[in-house]
């Protein structure tokens, strides 16, 4: 896009008709805070006027009646793993627009793992065809595993100088606490050129305090959305990094959020909104940042604070107010017609100056573009997995083994804690014990051909039997597997292969129920609504192997993350986040 | 600057000691906006770690101790034309950092006109070994001004290729309305520049409102420091444009831009304090943003919010508050400690780290280097102007003509307005008439040697006899003299060609007082306290001359900015605003 339009300009100055008039509304001024009668012009998809607009309707503009409607900016998802919901960016865009999303900050960095740079600039070109405006904050590094796991891609500066000079470009992503505590050179190598082009070091730094927060401060961390209480909050905002408060479909951030500023006093200005990770039943049933909107609403916040996070502040966070955040002329014309404010009833949607939603139903929906052949075919294993690839196994003698579980919890988001047990061995293998609720995790490469696995034992899944897998899996999206039996992990993982990748559940040999994801492995070309029903399919079939985890594929596609404490599990094996180093899950054996 | 630094980030962990510490005051955190006990540690000129900094003393560092004191940010003065004192920058900045400002935004636009790109750069570069931090905002074009008048150097979309590149390029300045409205190829080629380069569009557009106003901000126009009511700052805000409230020596917005807070209820996170333009009598006997501060909360703001303005809305505003405006962990070690806040007594100044004065005395001043030859031998004129060159001439038979004056009003600022008034006429020449306080003013070329004279009347300065001149002269800095005798005046501009650059004085033909400006016609190597006794000197040889205005001197250089309503004079002739051309001030004779 040229910034500097001419003809919006020409309207502006009321010496040439806009394409739209909206009229007969009320308006938000984000700036001001406050509400009062006013239309809005719009000329090439941007805002050209507000207020009083007579004088830019000409014969072939168009009328968007807004009586009885607030007129507010789009929303703003300030923190969006795009490819999580496992559907094509298209997709994407037709299911969250039409709530009210119109812009989202996002690293593509699923995409990074397979399909590199150039798939990334793909997918942001195919974001141009569609309804949402697409910000793009490249991943920090890929991987992003500590010690580094196997990827088809990396991401470093190499790639920070091509993607850093885009448009789209807004700062490097998942600015994490460990890179800067370990001095991690290419990272500091990605931050320093960032600093230099002017982009913004949005930061990862989970449940991270005292000297380690003052450390990520002083290397510049521009902000964090990981807090999980709202002294986390206060103290990271002492320290200039600001919180991008979030509500995703596992990690329920928003109360303590707003409890830091409406208990703790913060000013609100430095608080935006994010989704971070949602599965699409998620988006179906609640929405996206319309459902934060109205979540923190219900939590005590005003509704044109509410508002503001997920408009004006997001978009000062990341530097691009001169482009959307607000509907002050020269932004992209995103607006929302609502009506009833503190419930967020939003009656229409115009995107980029086009109506493109009513009542919640897209006007048109965009379809998705054929994707190029470098993101199909990308599951490689020379030989199937067998049970024995997957099972630790100790000196033959043995008749037990004490061994290390990562223990999760709904109730802790996606921190796992270390659980200890003891474990029976049958010829040497330790066998899963569902009994105790001790089963296999396994991560399995699926990039290099030769199928590299990590395994360990994991507490809190609650499976009596069969096996669940997924490809899709930040952070380097090889295959992660959970089972109580081994053999039925096997065949999960072939299945998922053969599918050229997905999401799968299996029971006594036999694929019960799976979901293909041909795209790059876990990305498929259907609407939020079918994989929304895929995915309730899915965790149907989990429950019928006894897991009570309300989504436990969703659950499961984190396990690898070791950027989160206090453990992961990687294609390298057992990793602790303490050390940043692989360990032995097996303790000892008698 | 290296942005990430392993040391300071290896200090904030307590791995290594810092350079400094400063102890027992209360922290002005300006993110929460709270007060509170809490320490700083410095390390290489950046501060390491705030609050509870014990583990970063080790036996090599140094103490500052605050107690009683509350520990503030370095103070921003957000627009500030930082030649107009008249002094280097070197000189300026050991009078203002003393007194608590720590960075300036400036665009050297003064030097631009006479040293080109080169010169700023240079001036950037002895700014560096200042305690100053000094932020560069390309000028929109120069000159300023339209129609083009004479200067020695022109600054485009050439010279911006070069300058925003620079690491203290925050975007560009003077984005005028004018330009806007005007369609201006260059400003807009330069504009959409800046945006791809991700730097600001900082505005000017003084009494710009309804459509005019609209097309500003629809050509992206960030911000505005030129409004001269509440109402005005209010427009201006509800379509984006943030405002940069004004007190300079002869600008006084400061009232009006904190009644639109206090009364019109806007938020204070929008606005930010600047000067603009001051001569170094302000500087010595009030201070720089200091001043503004207790001003500002003289007019009833509350001394953290105006702080706020002062530091954290004006960093984030430029963009650069990853570098200045907070006490966080990371930005340029600028530190005040005050006693009184509501009084902002500085007691001590920490500046890039370093203790840089007490009690308002520079613990020791930097001397300016030796300046570039550019920067001498500016002043060029052929043959010596006569008052002939200078005289308006009607056909020889007439009696009395018909003219338009400026006339100037302190309580304006620096608005002009029109004045008709009749003259006599002896031998075709136009005669000046002090008794009706209409006078002479001439702008004569300096750059090419012709001596190029535009040529007009003006009211409300009242000399009853002599005139005044000076080289310095925003925006074109060619020689501006006005005077109730024609031939005091071509004394005047022969004299200040002689004197390489300056202001004058004279009656009766001869110089009753004069100040030598050789570096580039308009800036000498002196403190501000000499430059202040030499402004004092040359106001009361006007006030001998007649004149009942202030600071007759500082009125005197801005009547060539055609940018501002509704008349100027450049060596072109009178130009009227409205419609951006040269007229004729002689509307009959007779």
């Amino acid at each position: 896009m040229e910034y500097l339009n001419k003809r919006l300009i020409r309207v502006a100055s009321c010496t040439e008709p806009a394409d739209l008039v909206i009229r007969g509304g009320q308006l938000l001024d984000v700036y001001s805070g406050t509400l009062g009668p006013g239309d809005l012009a719009i000329a090439d998809g941007r805002i050209a006027a507000s207020g009083d607009v007579t004088g830019c309707v000409g014969p072939a503009t168009e009328t968007l009646d807004a009586e009885g409607s607030v007129l507010a900016p789009g929303l703003i998802d300030a923190h969006l793993h795009a490819e999580v919901p496992k559907i094509t960016l298209t997709n994407l865009a037709n299911a969250v627009v039409a709530r009210g999303t119109t812009s989202i900050m996002t690293p593509l960095d699923q995409l990074g793992v397979v399909v590199g740079v150039e798939g990334m600039r793909w997918v942001l070109d195919e974001a141009r065809r569609t309804p949402l405006e697409v910000f793009h904050s490249g991943p920090s590094r890929l991987p992003y595993t500590t010690p580094a796991s196997t990827v088809g891609r990396t991401f470093g500066p190499a790639e920070h100088r091509i993607c850093q000079q885009w448009p789209e470009a807004v700062g490097i992503w998942e600015y994490m606490a460990d890179s800067v505590l370990d001095f991690d050179e290419a990272v500091y190598e990605v931050a320093e050129m960032t600093v230099a082009n002017r982009l913004g070091l949005h930061g990862h730094a989970p449940v991270t305090t005292g000297r380690a927060l003052t450390a990520c401060a002083a290397a510049g961390m521009r902000d964090d959305h990981e807090s999980y209480s709202a002294e986390e909050v206060r103290e990271k905002l002492s320290k200039g990094i600001k919180g991008i408060l979030r509500r995703g479909t596992h990690t329920d951030n928003l109360p303590e959020g707003v409890r830091a500023i409406l208990e703790l006093g913060l000013p609100a200005r430095h608080f935006c909104l994010c989704t971070d990770d949602l599965d699409c039943q998620d988006i179906v049933d609640l929405g996206l940042v319309d459902y934060l909107v109205r979540y923190a609403i219900e939590l005590g916040l005003d509704p044109v604070t509410a508002l503001q996070m997920a408009t004006l502040n997001a978009a000062e966070l990341y530097r691009v107010d001169h482009l959307v955040g607000s509907l002050a002329p020269g932004r992209i014309a995103n607006v929302l017609l609502i009506d009833d404010l503190p419930r967020l009833d939003i009656r229409a949607v115009v995107a980029k100056g086009r109506l493109v939603a009513r009542e919640g139903e897209l006007v048109s929906p965009t379809r998705s573009p054929a994707y190029p052949d470098s993101f199909r075919n990308t599951m490689r294993l020379e030989r199937p997995i067998t049970a024995d690839d997957l099972a630790l196994a100790v000196e033959s003698g043995a008749r037990q083994a004490d061994v290390l579980c990562l223990h999760v919890d709904l109730e802790e988001g996606l921190l796992s804690r270390r659980r200890d047990a003891v474990l029976t061995v049958n010829n040497g293998r330790i066998e899963p014990d569902p009994s105790q609720d001790v089963l296999y995790i396994t991560v399995t490469d699926r990039y290099t051909g030769k199928g590299l696995t990590g395994r360990g034992f994991i507490s809190g899944f609650g499976l009596k039997e069969g096996a669940i897998a997924t490809s899709l899996s930040p952070d380097d999206n090889n295959i992660i597997c959970v089972g109580a039996s081994l053999a039925d992990m096997a065949v999960a993982i072939n299945h998922l292969v053969a599918l050229e990748g997905g999401q799968v559940a299996v029971r006594d040999g036999n694929v019960v129920a799976d979901m293909p994801l041909p795209l790059c492995g876990f990305m498929a070309d259907v609407s939020a609504e079918a994989m929304s029903a895929m995915e309730k399919r899915l965790n149907e079939a989990a429950y019928g192997l006894g897991t009570r985890l309300k989504r436990p594929f969703f659950f499961l596609i984190f396990l690898s993350i070791t950027a989160i404490p206090e453990y992961a599990v990687t294609d390298r094996g057992v990793v602790a986040h303490a050390s940043r180093t692989v360990i032995n899950p097996i303790r000892g054996c008698r």
